[in-house]
Parts: C-alpha cells; structure tokens; sequence
C-alpha cells in the first residue's frame, strides 16, 4: 500500500490527485447500511459480528469511490472492553454505567487484551482486508483519551464537560491514572489492528476542543503524544518508554502505518497537535485551511475541511467550495479531502458520491 | 456613567483595576434567585414581570459585587415578539413553533415595537436603573441575528445547525430576508433599551462559532455590522442606512453605549468581529487571552475568557489561572473579566464571589 495515493498523501509525497475519504462513511445515510443495520439489534451488536462489519465497511467505497476504507466500529469498543458497561438506545446518545471518583475505581478498570476482549474488531480488519484485495488502504482507529474519559465521566456526551473538568481540576492524580490507563488501552488496540493488517490509524479525539490550550497542554497532551509515539514507533522501545518517558525521543521514528489525529474546534491547538508525533492532523471547517496550514508549518499533513452540512448546498455552489478548498490544500506537505466531522445520517448519498468525484476531477493534474 | 470603571474598559480607557461581571449573572446557581423562579410558572413569565426581573437582575450585584448588572431576559424575547409560538419545557431547551420555508414565512414575522411588544423590558430597565441607583452600570442585551435565526429554524437548540444551514446554502434569498428582518428588530429592541437607561449593550451571537469564516463573512456578518452601526450610530443616520446601506459609513462615528460583541468558538472568526464596528469583542477559553489580543489588534477591547468549569477548581488552582488572564489582559486596549460562557447552574455562589474579589485583588495597581 505504500504507494497509494492516500498513503502518500499522509507521508507527504507527490500524488496524482488529491486523496478523498469520509468520516462515518459507512453509516446511517446510506440504505445498504440501514439494511445491515435492521438486522441486528444495535450498533455493538453490528461491531461484533465481523462479517457484517466487513461488508458495511466497503460499502462506501463501492458505492462511492472513496481512496480509503475506515473500519466499522464504535469509538466507545475500548471502554467497553475495560470493563465498563456500555448501552446504545435507539434515538438517544450512548449511556454508560461507571463512576469514577477515586484511584481504586480507575484501579478498577482493565487495561484489556485486544486479542481477547476486541477480536471481534480485529476479525473485521482480517476480513476487510481479504474483501478489499488491495484495492484502498484500511483506516483503523480508536477513539482518543480525552474523548473516552469524557464519555466515561459524564456517563455519556455532554456539553459542557463540567464532570470531566472537575475531575481533572480537583483530583489530578485520578485524572492522569484513568488517562495512563485509556492511554494504555488505545495503544495496544492500535497497535493490534495493525498488526491484523490496517494501512493507518486515526485516533478521533473529537471533544478535545472543549479545552482550552492550557488544559490541553497539561492535562491531554502527554497522553496523545504517548499514543502516538507507543503506536508509530517500534514496539522494544515503546515498552521501554512505557517505564522511562524520556526514552521516548530515542525511538527511531515512524516505523509503521501513518498516524491520523483528529478532534473537532482545534484552531488553537494546531500548533501542539503538530507536534505529537502524528503524520496527519485533521481540522474541521472553523478554520480556514490555508491558515491551518500556516500553523501546522509543514510539519504534518493536514485532512478535512469541509462542513458536512454543505453536502446540502446546490451543487454549483458546493463545486465552488471544493475547488477553493482543493487550491488551499495544494500548499500544504500532503492533503487529504474529508468533511470536518462526522457524514451527517440525512445526507444524500448522491451528493457524497458528487463529492468525490468532483473532489477527483478538479484536483488531477 | 462615562467614568466607571467597565464603561471606561469598554472604551479603552484607563482603570484603576480589572472589572467583572460573570454572564448568566443572576440565574440558577443563585438560591436568592431560585426563590423567586419558583414563584412564577416560567423563565418567559418571569422576564414579563418587571419588578421580579429586575429584582433578579441586582441580586448577584448585591451578593458578589461585580462591576456591572446585565438586565434579566431571555434571549428569545425578541424572536416572540416577532410572532414566533416560543416555550419552555421544564428541564429541556426551548421549543419554537414557527417554520421558515419561504419569503413568505418571513414576511408573515413582525418587525415588532419594542415599546410595544417588548415593553416589559424595558420597564424593567427602568425599574433596575431606579434600583441600582447608580451603583454600577446596567448592560441591556439581544440575541444576535445567526443565534435566533438558528432557533427558528431548528425549532430549538442544535448540534450541527443543519437546518439553519440547508436555508442559508439553497435559499439564500429567504435567509437574507430573515436576517434583514431580525436586524432590524434587534436594532430597535437594542436602540429602546438605550433610550430606556442601560449603559451598555451585549449581542449575544454565541452560536455563530458553528460557521467556517468564510460562511461568516457572507451570510452573518454584514448584518451583525448593521445591527452594531444601526445602534452606535445616530438615529437617523441609521435610518438613511437602511435605505442605503453605502451610508453607514458616514455616521460620525458612536456616539451611544458601547457594544459587546458576544459568541463562542469564534477563535477563528476574531479578525472579523473586531470590524464589525463594536467597543468590545468577547471570547471564550479555547484561545489564549493574549492571541485573542494580538488578533483584535488594539482595534477594540476584550472581554472574556476563565472556561466556567473553572469555578470547580481549588481556589489555589483558580487563582493562578485568573492572575495568568489578568497579566495577559494587560496587552488589550481594553480588557474585561468574565467567563467565556455563562456561568453554570452547578456553580457555588461562593466560589464566584471568590472570583469576583480574587480579580479585584489582584489587578489593583
């Protein structure tokens, strides 16, 4: 896979044209996944059965022509596996059933064996790969540290983090031991799905941008660079790293699959997302992408930006928006088209599928 | 009033140390407020009650000694009285009953007059101007034209804005027309409580950070500029405007209260609002106060930025954090402390009481 188009684009290599993949491609918008979807009895249940989650996640890319695959799963697989009780109900956000206040509940919570407690997921990626034949890479994530804390602590989504917060302003030491251990937890999911054989990995920080820069620095930052340093880097010295961080900057480097890190409302932390050790840092459509560019200074690729709402504009209007996006993308070290969250469940599937083409068409050289 | 010390911050003026005042004021962390909510069947009925809206309004002066009051409304006050069914559900967001899909439906809104259909406002402006005695100065305030189109259209609060959106993008004609229309309400509810004694007005826009720049710049800002030109400048040179636009710039310039230009998430959106013709623009926690400055470029003052889940901090913790805000508010023209947001029904009265010294405090020169 090393010389897809995608793959180079994360690296910062020459391509063709500009990559396009989507974020929740696989998902509600599109019918042959609602199929699927209605024969199981909820979003877990599909996750865990491999063959389902398989199909659903190359449905895209035969339906669309998508320059990569993402695996179908639930950010909240990890957490689940760690011991903490997870329900989806139907037209609501998840609930989650685990309170943390004290070091003895996060002692509480495993730090589980992928190979064991998220087989299912690696399953899926084995199969992926085999109905794929190399067609398009194989993007396999995790949800980030911030994000799963935050579902864990508030018991759910949230809008104002306020739990979360508390947390990690009044009891630091909790905070950072449930963080060690989420931190933990994603590195050993990652690093299985690529060794079950995914190109690259995304880590979907999504609510980190309720923080602010500080808090992000002091209370966040450590553990995604952990993340991405114990995933990109050979396995010996990230175990030694684990017991001695400072010997984390004598890993050799990016040895394995490009590293995508994404979160949502991060205009002012593009300068420190730049410097976690990612190949790729994702932004949404608040800012401008000549000006995350700027910030990001070469340093990384950059993916997104596009609001998924304006897969709703008329098509004329929407070709125009792309084309400035696709011109912007050109100064930055790689690019990679995707919208700045999540494939909204209303959207046509016929304005996804104008999406890619005209993201194809107008970036070919 | 010209020589308090927030009106003097506003305009960028001298001050013997940092004013404060916490948005959502006098609200439900408030026991002495809950008091007097819970004699009345609804926060609708409670703003149409004078004598209890501005009771509520002086009761955090009262108990935490800010340096300004902000009159007690709801921001959907105007958006009734332009003839949209609006409630509240107890323990939910509001619901409002009114669909946008045509000029028609636009045309169909009242541009209402405020002496008439807002009078209850006013007259409790009044009654807080007689209350407050000259105490501090009064902020009087309006939703702003993205925030209270987005909840007509979506009937509510919302995540994505996708409705809002969908218009904006498809029918721009209907949204013009519904911008126009809620400028020019909010031009003459802000112009009536000027008239009526507030000292200061704030536009609450806090959902335009929901936008990219760019759609900012095309379907928002021209009226957000309209509205804060239509109520700094003088009378009838505004009402020339309104015929021709090219106009506005030859008022003489403000000769009113200063404006507050309020939203969140708008990091990206800076350079913008400090051309929108306001004294202070306001900004959350997610940028540093100092980045914040160096945008705005001593073009207008600043009002922000404590994330109001700091109020949970250690009082330690806090203190560092607001002398690191004081320092850097420095730098601005002007500077103003407050929250990003509005302070949170969990917060200890006492703890913002202790903000509210701490800044006193610690700014005093």
């Amino acid at each position: 896979m090393d010389n897809h188009v995608f793959i180079r684009a994360c690296r910062g290599q020459d391509v063709p044209y500009t990559p396009i993949w989507l974020m929740r491609q696989a998902g509600r918008y599109l019918p042959e996944y609602m199929e699927i979807r209605r024969s199981v009895s909820g979003v877990l249940e599909l996750c865990k059965s491999p063959e389902l989650a398989a199909r659903v996640t190359i449905q895209p890319v035969e339906r669309l022509g998508v320059d990569a695959a993402i695996l179908f799963s639930d950010i909240l697989v990890p957490v689940e596996a760690m011991g903490v009780p997870v329900e989806f109900k139907e037209g609501e956000g998840p609930k989650l059933g685990y309170t943390v206040e004290s070091l003895q509940d996060v002692d509480a919570l495993r730090v589980p064996d992928p190979a064991i407690a998220m087989d299912f997921v690696l399953e899926t990626v084995r199969q992926v790969k085999d109905l794929l034949a190399g067609q398009v890479p194989l993007i396999g994530f995790s949800g980030g540290p911030f994000t799963l804390a935050s579902y864990i602590l508030e018991g759910g989504g949230s809008r104002y983090y306020l739990r979360t917060k508390t947390l990690m302003y009044r009891q630091p030491r909790v905070w950072h031991a449930l963080m060690e251990k989420l931190a933990e937890t994603v590195v050993a999911f990652l690093k299985a799905q690529v060794e079950a054989g995914v190109d690259a990995v995304q880590l979907f920080d999504s609510w980190v941008g309720a923080l602010s820069p500080r808090d992000f620095r002091e209370y966040v930052a450590p553990y995604t660079q952990w993340i991405v340093k114990g995933v990109t880097g050979i396995a010996s010295l990230w175990d030694l790293a684990k017991k001695d961080p400072s010997q984390i900057g004598q890993s050799t480097g990016p040895t394995g699959v490009p590293f995508i890190l994404f979160g949502t409302n991060t205009a002012t932390l593009l300068e420190d997302l730049a410097s976690m050790g990612a190949d790729v840092v994702g932004v949404d459509w608040r800012i401008e992408l000549k000006d995350a560019i700027r910030v990001l200074d070469g340093r990384v690729s950059v993916q997104g930006n596009l609001d998924p709402c304006a897969l709703f504009m008329p098509k004329d209007v929407l070709e125009k928006r792309v084309a400035a996006i696709i011109e912007q993308g050109r100064l930055a070290r790689g690019y990679i088209f995707n919208l700045g969250h999540g494939i909204l469940p209303q959207t046509d599937p016929g304005m996804a599928k104008f999406l890619v083409d005209t993201v194809h068409r107008l970036s070919k050289r």
